[in-house]
């Protein structure tokens, strides 16, 4: 392989060429310097990206004694920008936090440096990824077009073979979206499963941080280093024989004319692959689940930015002062009965997950929609995350406009590295679902 | 009142002397500090006092035009040193983190700092409030015992009049059992309504923000600031025929002497105030209550410290590092089972303690043990922490060694005012239990 492409590769193909000493993690670096430079001005996924500091990062890391390298040694990943670097900024698209430098790392951007990672730098987020007004990044498949939010840097740079791997966070759908719009994989584990320490909270009850990748494999190394273990160790699995659940949700009356096609596509695919493909209609418990995950999420969110508030209110968008301020006049029996509600369904999604090979459920309402001025809706992805589920976002469908859709895999809790399994075979059916990335 | 002893002031006295030009914030501070360093060789409560920030603080609090300043103008706070303070390190009692120096305010004391309080320093802990490990730090009433933990310092300084308020964190009991040994008024509010942003996380399910005070007045104060309303503002608390739950829960067989007598005597107290008092026997659902919430922080807590682990595991206590590899092999079946059963049991507490004016339930086993080095059993109060319900610690009972305990008030959650309220009316009928601190 060529010095020139090397930003292309997944994680997994560049960490095997560092560990056979085919190239250096900073002729790595170099490639994705390189690659971002000639694409920043049409994507701008980056919030803070320092050359010299990735450079020196890596050289760093050349200097490792093989020996002493960790499993994930020279991997380059994004961080989304609401998360602690002790090297760089942490802004939360917020004007309270500009250039505001944290001396220690989030947990999870402290792990993978640990094992090795190249932290390349902080990707563009909504205001602390909590509205939907889009930062400044574009749909790298479409500059007309939003990346989606609130992981919008994280995803548009690994759709853009900027980073083959980005963090991002999930509080309603702000994962499993952007994978959607741009074309890629979007992992959003188990809610718990990865600490969020030095990760910015909106809502306690919600958020989850997760990743962005190009391969299925690359999410198996993450998932190795963070220790994600289900009770058994999956085998293999095996599309032919199994049965998936299509769950439409009561969302369905909002899905645009490509989800609808993307779905009826993937239930082809799976049946040609000889797996059988079932309509799955929730018991009607789980109706109403958008107007008890915004209670929970309102709930959440007075709290959150109070601190903020008191600081300079009028610095923050006027969605977060009202949550804060309670606009929507929730009460407190409204927002327990909510709580409550959610946390009973919990075992009753994983009971109804755990009769079929996986649930397939929509990622978005459509295509990335006009404009960046709003990231979209998460509509399709809140109940599931409300539900602590691990969801995987699988690209390979395309809208009218010929931009990325993707449809959402879902296990019950804790059985991330089954859905890992499941995901990576339905992967690679769904690369003929008829979209394939020009980037 | 001499400026000797405004050190012994509640925060409501001083805030009123302050509001009304009686003193400056300088001459109160000054007088909080001429007592630390009377006291200081024999408490050890704190992790990080520097005076000269103190005063600095304080005279540009009395350089606010009266216009200008918050509702909590000069009020002295002790903040637990897990909180990010960003003037001051931020140690959690980790040599990970020795001299660590955070450019941010965790949300609390945020909103604290906004609202005029005078942050005084930070306070001990246990090592990232995680182990029964103590720390440095005596019990004001007797050297020779613990103070608790592991809001270790922030218990003991409000206790010994060194400030008269304090930010402590719960997962099982680190706010009620130190308020219990130390004979202050402790309150953990309802999760997750204070926000725990920059607050060192162990068990994202449990840990709570909440703060030790001398009066409940003060408690007052600082509900109001953090906006923990309940739906109807509650009316002030009549103890005459009202009716308390008496709650020995399923760990009384480990109750010591003084924890049994401060019960019978807090009985009668009500009684002879004209409450009514019945003993409450909880449903046969919430029997195994201390295996569940075990397995719920232990479930939390092996994400929660695996980026330290990944640094320097060797550096860790070896309690934290069993976190991590989960020693006590607990399934992802059995974690979720704990946090499903859990979940459901919080509507049916809610329901229970409704029926009542207050659940009145032990604080701790007996007295604070012999010796530093273990802050003794949050047996008593990891309950009503993984439940989510209101708890406030109100002293006025004693031990067979005169050490001071204290009872629990609950209430359903988000009744923290209403709570509070109750509390104000005991808090003055256990001031008869026998008990009065010396300091």
């Amino acid at each position: 392989m060529s010095l020139h492409s090397l930003h292309r590769l997944t994680a997994s193909k560049a960490l095997q060429l560092i560990r056979t000493d085919q190239i250096t993690v900073e002729e790595y670096a170099r490639s994705l310097l390189k690659h971002v430079e000639s694409r920043d001005s049409q994507v701008q996924a980056w919030a803070c990206l320092d050359p010299d500091l990735v450079l020196s990062q890596a050289r760093a890391l050349d200097r490792v004694p093989k020996g002493e390298r960790g499993p994930l040694h020279g991997m380059a990943i994004g961080v989304k920008d609401t998360m602690y670097t002790k090297d760089m900024p942490t802004e939360h698209n917020s004007p309270l936090y500009k250039g505001s430098l944290i001396q220690v790392d989030a947990s999870p951007v402290m792990t993978l440096r640990n094992s090795g990672a190249l932290i390349f730098g902080k990707t563009t987020t909504t205001e602390f990824a909590s509205t939907t007004v889009g930062p400044k990044t574009y749909n790298p498949h479409n500059q007309g077009r939003t990346p989606g939010g609130s992981s919008s840097g994280s995803a548009a740079a690994v759709a853009d073979m900027q980073v083959p791997i980005a963090l991002g966070t999930q509080t309603l759908g702000s994962i499993v979206r952007p994978g959607s719009f741009n074309g890629i994989l979007g992992y959003k584990p188990t809610w718990g499963a990865i600490s969020r320490e030095g990760v910015r909270m909106y809502s306690i009850n919600l958020d989850t941080v997760g990743f962005y990748a190009r391969s299925i494999q690359d999410f198996q190394l993450l998932a190795d280093v963070f220790r994600l273990q289900d009770d058994e160790i999956p085998k293999p699995f095996i599309l032919q024989g199994a049965t998936f659940a299509l769950c439409k949700t009561e969302v369905w009356p909002e899905a645009g004319p490509g989800t609808v096609k993307a779905m009826e596509r993937a239930a082809e695919l799976l049946r040609a692959a000889g797996a059988e493909v079932v309509e799955l209609e929730l018991p009607e418990d789980f109706n109403g689940m958008q107007d008890l995950y915004l209670r929970v999420s309102q709930g959440d969110g007075r709290t959150a930015f109070l601190g903020e508030y008191t600081t300079a209110k009028e610095k923050m968008d006027n969605f977060l002062v009202g949550q804060v301020e309670n606009v929507s006049n929730i009460t407190r029996r409204e927002q327990l009965e909510a709580l409550d509600i959610i946390a009973s369904l919990r075992p009753s999604i994983d009971r109804i997950a755990s009769q079929y090979a996986a649930i397939l459920t929509p990622s978005a309402l459509d295509e990335a929609p006009e404009g960046i001025e709003s990231t979209g809706s998460a509509a399709f992805n809140a109940m599931w995350t409300a539900l602590h589920v691990p969801v995987v976002n699988i690209p390979g469908f395309s809208g009218s406009n010929g931009l990325p859709i993707g449809l959402s895999l879902v296990a019950p809790r804790y059985k991330d590295r089954y859905l890992l399994n499941v995901s990576e075979e339905v992967s690679k059916i769904f690369e003929e679902g008829g979209w394939k990335s020009e980037l």
